[in-house]
């Protein structure tokens, strides 16, 4: 299994189907472990896992970490703010460092896109890419992935199915990383935000653009809605948060109009009455706690996969 | 056993005096592990126990991620600093997000009053309070219980005894605590402190209030001297420092008129010169460190009994 | 072997050439887990490390906790910005009570000298120095040791030997117990830097001293470069970086008037182009990164005898 993933997973990009399904399918026997009475399997034992953090993420880290540690790993967490990143220290030398304590696999989040590249060609360990500034999120569009094939009944039924994904899609590795992986199994992806936010030649990965949000829900088989940063982008890049949810907020009435079985996502954390109205967030249509649940089972296949778990 | 207990444990004020004794019974069971050549119990494998952290505290953070570790529990830990709390996260959301990802139990402490409660009911796992605002910190409770309990020789003789509670009763969750916990089990309750920090109605926890700590002192078997939070209330609820320790703090001279059997207690950190003067923290009455021992061996028993480790 | 070192390790000044050659010997046997699929022995386990770091440190800190965990011991983190410390305890009561959690082995860094042995005489449990003010990093000392040693085929090769250290000596703990440790193994250590870095009565440690650099390294057989605080110092002590570069820095120029097999070592974090230029730092004489898995070595090493594994 493990040609499929070569060392590294660094992002969807360099994944192709079969390598998608693959993970997908590992995955799903994962999820069982962490529904046990005893939720740990002894697969990587002795093996190192350090997840290496410059941007504080309660969510990613967290699910990185119980992943490593139901499959029987040592996880180690370093988090900028107390670390020797402050000191000036190269990301290059950084990678060495840590690569000459012999650890099997990094995550690293980065606020700079290609970060994980770099870290990949001057380590010897496993690197995954836990989020590189507004590039990629692999993991992340893993597990939206493996969510919408649980509800349709298989990885199959995603072809053809239109997805559509509604935010800041410019500064979103999340929305990039979906992009790359629908499109891989045969979906038909629509992305929609203020055209502030819509980068100019999205088209090229593969997507359409439809500002028009309220007219792209219509044939949407799945709604992914990115998370609005209201500390960075607030005031630059839409007037206030009551019109952006007014126009690209997901809320009851524009469900409405939605298809009866949509699927409706999102990476979290939410923002409760900007992107996403409570009660759609709370309701039947969405998927949002199975997409957490499904992040433990993605990290683990990734761990197993790729530290050779099976070869012992 | 769990029957006791139900899932949770958000406060003293749940628990009735069986529970209580079933608690501390177990507890002093496990006291053994922790003085052991290998500190180790495979009680609790594959169980995920989340520190939820929205409150610095090393002592109580560390207590209880031995505790989990000692049961061969893992242990993750989430502060706020490095969370997306600071992203605006809702705590049900927050609740609802850890619990997708199926931790077996979630320590929390938070400044607000409540918000354990809050966690408890939207999680399945079991929810144990770590100190909730100015209400509950039950397992600092039962530890101090624990010791005054193994000091008398036996549970049942913290009937009749008269616990001495003196400090910022207002602002003190472990006040309140030990004010249920020893009301509980039949003892007699005093609170002791300048009337800025005696809350109007205290009497109706069980306790009676005597402003005069030098008076009151002469009758009591256990004194309990809480914590100044000098950085917090320095300023504002008593004029100095220095004021206070000479009304209010636990000097040689009004230990003096104590009875010679007293038991002091104190839930640290201590500010030695402040409400303890350093040799009577470092005296012969002094269990301040047994507490800390017993603390490890309550949140063993806590994690033994919520998260049943008896039935596997 | 715990005769060798007694119950802690707070600094080179301590151990005799026995203690060094025996930690050295056992770190060697220590460094092939690291090398194994499976990087862990159960030695240590059930056994609790608590890394108390009142300075943060990506690369001491981590080290300590692969170290740890790769012997199975339970590995606890506490750093001073999310503790107690900021509420104003004495390191006596911190010590105190993280003792009366039944620790087999605190690792502590401290910005004060001689916080470790405060510590050590107020505990039961070990005591490491993981680096006290401008003191001692004995560990530090002994990766570097190790790694000299191994480069010349035996701890006995290191007698006789020409060892240079240069930077702010009296700012480095490092520097202190290397040339402790050298020295104290019969190799002859000389230190260089700017005058305001070289304390007076350096000599007292049994090193010589050589203001002028690019003397110095013409006799080095080891060059040991020491990281330049640029935060701190580099106002004060030196006119600018580039002077210092200039003057002390290691670079292809300097290294040309240097032995063919002269070795080169930095306790890193380097700073590219200040201490050591890039070309240096990753040529074939550097064994920067040897240092590094030494110190994973090292430290399994220090608790494997302190922690008196053997005897299980």
């Amino acid at each position: 299994m493990t040609e499929l993933l070569g060392k590294d997973l660094l992002g969807i990009e360099d994944l192709n189907r079969e390598a998608i399904v693959s993970i997908l399918d590992t995955a799903v026997s994962f999820k069982d472990v962490s529904a046990r009475e005893i939720k740990k399997v002894p697969t990587l034992r002795g093996k190192t896992v350090i997840n290496l953090f410059y941007e504080p993420s309660t969510r990613t880290r967290t699910s990185f970490e119980i992943a490593a540690k139901r499959m029987s790993a040592d996880a180690i967490n370093i988090s900028v703010a107390a670390s020797s990143v402050k000191k000036g220290e190269t990301l290059k030398d950084t990678a060495l460092n840590l690569e000459a304590m012999n650890p099997d696999c990094i995550v690293v989040r980065h606020a700079s896109s290609g970060a994980p590249h770099m870290l990949a060609e001057y380590m010897e360990c496993s690197v995954i890419n836990g989020g590189d500034g507004f590039h990629e999120h692999p993991s992340q569009a893993l597990l939206d992935i493996l969510t919408v094939s649980e509800k349709l009944g298989g990885v199959d039924k995603i072809k053809g199915v239109n997805v559509l994904i509604v935010g800041d899609v410019a500064h979103s590795r999340v929305a990039r990383s979906n992009i790359l992986g629908f499109t891989k199994l045969g979906a038909k992806v629509t992305v929609s935000g203020p055209p502030t936010m819509i980068p100019v030649g999205i088209e090229e990965l593969g997507c359409k653009v439809e500002y028009n949000m309220a007219k792209a829900i219509k044939d949407a088989d799945v709604v992914m809605m990115l998370r609005i940063q209201l500390e960075r982008q607030g005031t630059a890049l839409f007037p206030t948060a009551r019109e952006y949810a007014k126009l690209f907020g997901l809320d009851a009435l524009k469900l409405k109009s939605a298809k009866d079985d949509v699927i409706i996502l999102h990476p979290g954390p939410i923002n409760r009455g900007v992107e996403i109205a409570p009660d759609v967030a709370d309701g039947p249509w969405s998927l949002i706690l199975n997409q957490v649940t499904n992040g433990v089972a993605v990290r683990m296949a990734l761990f197993y996969m790729l530290l050779g778990g099976a070869r012992e």
